[in-house]
């Protein structure tokens, strides 16, 4: 489990982090255990820092200008298991346990588009009705 | 192995995703045997064509504003195995093999700073040392 971090602590990886000139940052997020890329968010300081401190991952929402507790609506809750960034700093990756289906069209994972025979192809089945998570 | 696409697949896969305002796209590099996030890139239209062309990993390179072959100075190549995208169209994940190590710093991916007990850690090692790789 991950164990949540002191202010200081925090204080100290928000600063490190660098941000994009929309002060936010890409979040890739995985699932811990089997090594599925889930899906990719932004995150600002202030939802990078309600992440380390409750252990739940919360993203900045660029479309509704707002913080988004992942599973807010829909019940689908990301878990942080291990918080990492990149070389660069500008990246950050999380594993996470993810409760039920990390995409809003019902799919584990949001990455269910691929070129593939020479055509785009649906990879993954929907696994929960989005009117089941959304009503 | 990734089946290179026709120009007809190619153009129909490069005109469904969606760029940002500066005409990229965020791509994600996943080992493909072991689920190891190696790196995030960006992409731009001419950098998703030679990759699904060629078979060969090509980002778009935002420091040096020029295409960037992975691997042309170090040699640490990756070949694609699949290409996938996220329901938004907006990010992309790449199955891919990497030869040797995805970054610059020698270790075999990015994402080795990790906030674990309270403080900022390094939680891997150097693999290749970065004078071997880049001379």
């Amino acid at each position: 489990m991950f164990e949540p971090l002191s202010e200081t602590a925090i204080i100290e990886v928000v600063n490190v982090l660098k941000y994009n000139s929309d002060g936010i940052i890409p979040a890739i997020s995985q699932q811990h255990d089997t090594g599925e890329v889930l899906m990719m968010a932004w995150m600002n300081k202030q939802s990078i820092e309600e992440t380390l401190r409750t252990g739940r991952v919360c993203y900045w929402s660029r479309s509704r200008g707002k913080l988004w507790r992942k599973g807010e609506s829909s019940g689908q809750v990301q878990t942080l298991r291990d918080f990492r960034w990149d070389c660069d700093a500008d990246t950050i990756l999380m594993q996470v346990h993810q409760d039920g289906v990390a995409c809003h069209t019902g799919r584990r994972n949001c990455f269910f588009l691929a070129a593939r025979d020479d055509a785009i192809q649906e990879i993954a089945d929907v696994e929960i009705d989005p009117e089941e998570l959304y009503g």
